[in-house]
């Protein structure tokens, strides 16, 4: 018998979660309900037992039993929350459950009187095998008894072996045959705050910027700066995230709303990195010193927040690399070295490193400059066009910093096409900017939400930013108020993790002409806002930005990222998804179920037919249940079919927790 | 630098065709055009090259130049032509293509007077290393030194680099660098008749079996059984497959129409096999002798026809192995066999075998006796139920017989849960029956034939057969003649391999009541047709079969399974597909496109449009063209939007001919 066929005895096949070609692991987070997946099925009718075998960080080994899924397509499934940070090892065990198919049978054969005696020995000989496997057991040793004594009525001996203990017993310790392993896999599990956070994004440089009687602008500092972090903290927010804090270029410095003419007081951009007063491991000397720095991670630790810098691996040709390591650019033949362009486009401002003439140093240099800020307290990085540069290098950097720290969280800001957006989740990046922007309309954002939620869900995980200083879209500029709220309160249920950058909550809706970013753009220059006094005279979102962070951190089911579900409405505005957590993952014991209805047309009223399948939170599609609008503390009585009028102009988004009936 | 990425510095993925979870190779046959893609991708916006490096079974080695389709997906594709039998390795190697990006940024740049200098001395570095890898070449050695003549129009120049005898130059040998290469995948190609061809089933016994004056039957034999072959072979069918041949066993054995009370005179079930006449090697004493049987093969050969037998691994109670090999079966604990059963349905007249009590002792007298019949001159089986014996040993035994006798083709016959279905094919059956006997419907069909020509085909190679003696649909009972017309054509155009069981062409359609089957089914009495008489009256389908295999036997796209493409119509039972091979893959040099325009609804007229893709066979949006209906010979002019009428009362089925412009 030369050949050893692939195939288990059982098979065991498509085993999730899993990485598309089982490159890297899986990933999950500390909390998350990972549902673990497997078709197995044999030939011939007897009943299957499936296990999953999971084998934590710390060595600890469990079995899970796992259920069958949908109708007819040998799909098995078992959620389970993973909770402890590190690599986690599961597979697959299937047997024949010898008593189960024997009880199927029997049920049928004994009370229609064929094959009685027949029937009943081969039960008699199961349960034996069961006493022998478990002779603490009376219960078994009982059973076993009963069913064999042949002066007792079939029907009574059959009764032994349906009795509940019985079935108990035999559950722990299954009439297994034919048992059959599928090969290891692996799901790494990083901390909390790779899946879930809200994530607050502002230039230091603008807070507590002024200007001076002649016009002039004094920059903002850590000092200032921190003073804004307790109102970020207010707002519910988990992360500050500031762009590039480093000293910034003055050759080709952009002036005022991208212009190539900077005035001497022009701040430039700060993603033209380095000068002389230092590169990527200096800090800019307006923003204050490294001790300044050190006080503003303190402040926002105070504060509950942790702050994430940008990793922008791009240098000003005034960066200290041009002149000490030119061979990590491109040296032209006419000796200057290349600037970023996309021809006819120039970036003058921009040299982009080369990965390729100096690997193994510059990948040495990038490291060194990680751990330095690491090593100051930072462990959240927001990598800027991480794809302009190798994916390989990407792989190999992650590697390395989390290997070492493995609470270091890494952001992919990649904008572009879905094969690298798609591909540097997969090599380690923690989390991923997405083309949730540009997902505005409900048939959109029920396909984008199901992706993100289930098909990318094993190595993607999404942080929807609902603006960027490089993005305001078109639905933002002229969807008004309304607009604001929507994106907002989509962004912070449907994903674990959402953002938003400085403004958004001041409803700034301007763009440059022509373009998807706002008019006077803080990239280029100072933008000092008076937050207080647009929240004094309520014309701020941050009070329902405030009750957003708020629900989520009240509400479990909107902290996972896989139990998002889409409901059926009449209206092609009104979206309807459901988050539900089971009360066995919830801290409290109770089930936690969120259904949130939103109107995605910012300019009308809409009354429509919401159609629920109350089965996805655990309740029988039978039955109605009380839900509270968690906006408006509205009540409804709600079931598998719901009016809802939803006013954009009031308020264009229910988010609604559902009461679930005690024990769920 | 620990740590080796797995990303190569171009990332290349999802190489394709590729099995589920790559555990086999995939597959292909002989003659087979294969679409081979990749996704390939890089930072930045350098142009690629990307090739599919294809090393045949005789260790030739050979580079396709990939091409790049659709849009924004950076998925790579080259189609080829696998023509040889056996073990092909392919890998794909993508490369930063200098020239095409020196290129495309020059062609800008140098007009609009931009580092004309810079861009001028960088394109004659690429012309000189050009020329330095092609020393010969004086088309590149003129080029270099145009190029790099100051004293020249600029303009002039670049004309040097873009003559076509330059490009074409580089073209054979690319400037490339950051050269990756892909790990390396197996496709397994078979004969072409695991791929396509045309089946007819029929019952041995049967054909020249007699009834007497006295009303009892006479078995038809294999002599009399071969006079049937060269009407099999002028219909224009490749294989004629025979349910099985041995000897049938009398316990239990089913009257007529599945009845539990066989008269002396009732042949038996063929599938109950085993008397003390022999088992699976041994020939039904009605049938004749070794002998005999292998006349029949010699007669089939003559005819063109390859003879398929059944390979059904299930006994009946008088089977020789239950008292030799009483292991092989499941012996309950009264003494008794176990007869095959799923409560409350008994079938004792079979007794399944039981693959675990000796699976070495099994597993070797299986491949004893497939070998025994290959040494008579069998090369295909077709297997009746796989999916009630272990994947595992399927796996096993296809790929012992297939290593000795590559040419062996098995076909399952696997009417199961998709699982299982799609797992036979991927451990290695050569072809399978489908779901297709009950995708009816127009957008049923749609998803079908997407299914298996694209979705499925790296592994599974279907087999449309429009009836079998266990299939009568309630589409054939009650449609009509214009039924049997509708699915034959569309088995045979859609699907590279087809086939019919005896009687479809006489139109039978009445079911045993309350069943999916023929009544008085032949698989349990004898059934004398008259063939010649039916065809002399015009109540015959056998000239529309004829026509149908003559049809594909002249158009070469009809015998690949990858090309299907579907089509729209405005109308809900008008079913539109096109099959598409190229002029480089013709023996003919002649490029072949036909289309397919069903009424699927045998009760109706129906007149709508039809709106075509062109470009998918070749043909510019924009032009007309002629096609010839290949079933009434009738000609039209269409283009992208076309007027159709099909009245199912007179002709169901457009095949359509097109006419493509000289030299596709």
């Amino acid at each position: 018998m030369a050949y050893e066929p692939k195939m288990g005895r059982i098979p065991i096949r498509d085993l999730s979660p899993q990485q598309p070609e089982n490159t890297w692991p899986a990933k999950a987070y500390v909390g998350e309900v990972v549902p673990f997946q497997a078709t197995v099925f044999k030939e011939g009718h007897d009943l299957l037992g499936v296990d999953l075998l999971l084998t934590s960080p710390n060595g600890l080994q469990a079995k899970h039993r796992m259920h069958e899924v949908g109708i007819g397509i040998d799909r098995w499934q078992v959620d389970v929350l993973l909770d402890v940070q590190g690599s986690w090892i599961y597979s697959i065990q299937a047997w024949n459950d010898d008593w189960a198919t024997w009880l199927h049978n029997a049920e049928i054969k004994v009370p229609a009187g064929v094959d009685v005696q027949l029937m009943l020995t081969i039960g008699g000989q199961l349960l034996a095998r069961a006493a022998k496997a478990d002779p603490e057991s009376r219960v078994l040793k009982e059973a076993a008894a009963t069913i064999a004594t042949r002066s007792l009525d079939p029907l009574l001996r059959l009764q032994a072996a349906l009795d509940p203990r019985v079935t108990a017993e035999i559950e722990r310790q299954p009439l297994a045959s034919l048992q059959t392993l599928s090969l290891p896999l692996e799901i790494r599990v990083e901390r909390s705050l790779a899946g879930a956070g809200s994530w607050y994004e502002f230039f230091p440089r603008s807070e507590g910027a002024k200007r001076t009687k002649d016009g002039r602008w004094v920059s903002g500092t850590f000092r200032t700066a921190a003073r804004r972090l307790p109102a970020v903290a207010q707002m519910g927010f988990d992360v500050v995230y500031l762009p590039p804090i480093h000293p910034i270029g003055t050759s080709f410095r952009k002036g005022p709303n991208n212009t190539l003419d900077a005035a001497p007081g022009d701040p430039g951009s700060p993603w033209a990195i380095g000068s002389a007063e230092g590169g990527h491991d200096a800090i800019h000397p307006d923003l204050g010193t490294v001790d300044d720095f050190s006080a503003f991670l303190d402040a926002a630790a105070k504060n509950g927040l942790e702050v994430a810098i940008d990793l922008a691996l791009q240098c000003s040709p005034d960066h200290p690399w041009v002149t000490e390591h030119p061979e990590w650019f491109t040296t032209l033949p006419d000796g200057s070295i290349a600037y970023a362009e996309n021809p006819p486009k120039k970036y003058q401002d921009i040299y982009p490193l080369n990965f390729d003439n100096d690997p193994i140093g510059i990948r040495t240099e990038i490291l060194r400059i990680v751990r330095y800020w690491i090593g100051l307290g930072v462990s959240i990085f927001r990598v800027d066009n991480p794809h302009t540069k190798p994916l390989q290098f990407w792989e190999w950097l992650l590697h390395e910093v989390n290997t070492e720290f493995p609470d270091v969280v890494f952001l992919a800001e990649a904008f572009t096409r879905p094969a690298m957006l798609y591909s540097l989740a997969q090599v380690g990046f923690q989390q991923s900017y997405t083309y949730f922007t540009w997902r505005n309309s409900k048939t959109e954002l029920e396909e984008f939400l199901t992706e993100i939620s289930h098909e990318h869900a094993a190595y993607l995980r999404p942080n929807l930013f609902v603006n960027t200083p490089d993005i305001l879209t078109e639905y933002l500029q002229f969807g008004g108020p309304a607009a604001y709220k929507i994106r907002a309160a989509i962004a912070a249920t449907a994903s674990p993790s959402w953002g938003m950058y400085a403004g958004y909550e001041l409803y700034e809706n301007v763009a440059r002409p022509g373009s998807e970013e706002n008019i006077d753009n803080e990239k280029f220059e100072y933008k000092a806002r008076d937050y207080a006094a647009a929240e004094a005279a309520g014309r701020s979102l941050a009070p329902y930005v405030t009750l957003l962070n708020k629900i989520r951190s009240e509400h479990p089911a909107l902290r996972q990222l896989r139990n998002l579900d889409v409901h059926w409405s009449d209206d092609e505005a009104i979206l309807v998804y459901s988050k539900y957590l089971d009360g066995r993952y919830t801290r409290s014991g109770r089930g936690d179920a969120i259904i949130v209805v939103a109107n995605v047309d910012p300019h009308s009223a809409r009354e429509t037919t919401v159609y629920l399948d109350p089965t996805r939170f655990g309740i029988d599609p039978s039955e109605s249940f009380e839900v509270t609008d968690l906006i408006t503390r509205q009540k409804f009585i709600w079931g598998l079919q719901n009016f809802v009028r939803l006013d954009a102009f009031v308020e264009p988004v229910h988010i609604l927790r559902v009461e679930l009936p005690k024990g769920k």
